[in-house]
């Protein structure tokens, strides 16, 4: 299941609208086919397996790091290969939560008399396909905000400078991170000061499509993420009385211009992340700025927060968060399940934002 | 040593003008004396374990956590004391950096024929007493900037309410450092704000001197610090012009009015700092507001951070630090050797702040 886990790892953010799966065929002791969910979702990692196993699938055990799907959608479901490979038991890590499968691969499985484990490293498999499981239960994908903050909590000093407040083992790791997300996102003030690219560089991997939330056009037309050469699109969201506007201004090859109801003076975000969410998107990472964070943990889209804090103190600048609007600290957004990690000369706190209900989010 | 750390270390913050020793007298394999510097800092750690010793201190070896004293003060040296008691053999934590000391008590017991050993755990007998050596050599007390606040860095909601960012166990152990410092330290906001006591409530031990910073005269003459009934004063300090006035509004019994020359709009807290020393003081803690951080960083008399970190976010209100006016990242105020604890639900990261050259911190 390990191997599964590890397998089905290296192609998350490339298998949206799917989860990213991985499969190992075992027979006699020895791995006879694996295989992981491809690019675009398809083939799924049980077929890749199965093909790799030919013959040799027959009365062997099939590990799988989440639950073979058992309806005819663009593939013929996973469950009914197994039984016709006539493997002789499935490990099944976590159980879809998608309602066209939740325990109908496994119920499957069994009718035809294969021997079925399910939950084996359960948390793991559940935590991989995070992105997956929040759009089939949300309607929305999941959602990382991440921010670069020195220890007293500020994103940039003074002049508005902010490169770079963490090292450079840190960066990678975003870097690394926007591989495995479908879209990375950030606020006009941000593109406006700092002139991201916003593609994976530091390492190897897939550009995410980035996304600047821009209600007022406040992003130079100029800006780089504008005039990319990544395979991936660059989205510019505004209100939809701007949106006409916006594509004279920010139009081009690789850039798509949308508009999104606006409430008061803030792009609705709900509304967009259940956009995303219909182009089969599972995992955003917001990047900031401070204005865009606090509109997104207002919103209540997001999901975790992966802070870097650096070993320095600014003292002025901007703060990391802002119009969160909290008024009384017993109103304070809460954080769970906190976990600590140094990288590089750096703090790496993640935590989840506490779930809360919709009166409560009114009244902060 | 260890044992002699430990004596030592339930005398902090109430030696001072001198260190906090611990002595431990062992004959043939059994303790027949311990002491640690009394309260006010005399007698001495070695001259009450050579009173309990009596005659079984002569061939014994003693064990002292820091450089037995060489010269005259108001006690004679403890050097003497351990020759005239005929010891055979001294163990010491570390050297005394007073000039009036720094290897004297060394080379007179050495004279006298006695075995001498230095350097055991000798960087825990450093620490201990970091608040003694930085007034000997730096002229002004070891100070610690103090502050809870939430993952974004805020200090107080927006309404300026901050009770309770930190958990009640982080609470526990500022004051538990409240009674290891000679003085805990506020800003004239903090006092509007949150009318604190700054005793020593929490925990059993003693309180330290209250000292507010306030060139404008903004505490309210009601506040608590003013009327308190801790054995401890309170220190209000303004500039040398509002010394008469300040006199009028707060003077009472236990309250202390000190005027220091002001810089610009705010007092010279390397001035102050001096003051204190001359007291006598070692430790103090700095506990707020974000003004009186950003002036006492930028004064440069900041040696160490504590930070209790929240779980929450309050993406509005007080930031942690304000004023201290970095305009580029490249010149933000470094911290090294970074720890982390978990205190309760809290994150406490304490840091040394990294000591810069005048021209850099002119520049900054």
């Amino acid at each position: 299941m390990r191997q599964c886990l590890r397998l089905a790892d290296r192609m998350l953010g490339r298998t949206s609208p799917n989860p990213a799966v991985g499969c190992v065929i075992v027979r006699a002791g020895r791995t006879v086919g694996s295989g992981a969910t491809a690019p675009g979702g398809r083939p799924h990692a049980e077929a890749l397996a199965l093909t790799q196993a030919g013959s040799a699938a027959r009365g062997a055990t099939v590990f799988v790091s989440f639950e073979p799907c058992a309806h005819f959608g663009q593939t013929p479901p996973c469950a009914r290969a197994l039984i016709e490979a006539r493997v002789r038991r499935v490990v099944i890590g976590c159980i879809d939560p998608d309602p066209r499968v939740r325990g109908k691969g496994v119920a499957m499985l069994r009718r035809a008399g294969i021997e079925v484990t399910v939950g084996v490293l359960e948390e793991p498999c559940l935590k991989l396909n995070e992105g997956f499981i929040t759009r089939v239960r949300l309607g929305r994908p999941f959602t990382t905000l991440k921010l670069a903050l020195s220890l007293d909590g500020r994103i940039a000093a003074q002049s508005g400078d902010s490169r770079w407040i963490s090292s450079e083992q840190s960066r990678k790791l975003v870097h690394r991170w926007r591989a495995r997300c479908d879209a990375v996102m950030v606020g006009a003030g941000t593109v406006a000061a700092d002139n991201p690219e916003l593609t994976c560089r530091l390492i190897r991997g897939h550009d995410p499509a980035r996304v600047v939330i821009d209600g007022a056009l406040r992003s130079p037309p100029s800006a780089r993420l504008f005039h990319h050469r990544s395979p991936a699109p660059t989205l510019l969201v505004t209100s939809r009385a701007n949106c006409a506007a916006a594509k004279r201004r920010y139009g081009g090859p690789g850039v798509e211009v949308i508009g999104v109801p606006a409430r008061g003076r803030e792009i609705a975000l709900d509304v967009l992340m259940r956009l995303l969410a219909d182009r089969g998107w599972t995992r955003v990472m917001i990047e900031g700025g401070a204005r865009l964070a606090g509109s997104a943990l207002r919103a209540g889209i997001v999901d975790e927060i992966a802070f870097f804090l650096a070993p320095l103190l600014l003292g002025s600048g901007r703060p990391a968060v802002e119009g969160l609007g909290v008024v009384r600290v017993s109103k304070a957004l809460g954080l769970e399940g906190m976990t600590l990690d140094r990288v590089g000369r750096d703090l790496m706190i993640r935590a989840r934002v506490a779930r809360l209900k919709g009166k409560d989010l009114a009244a902060r």
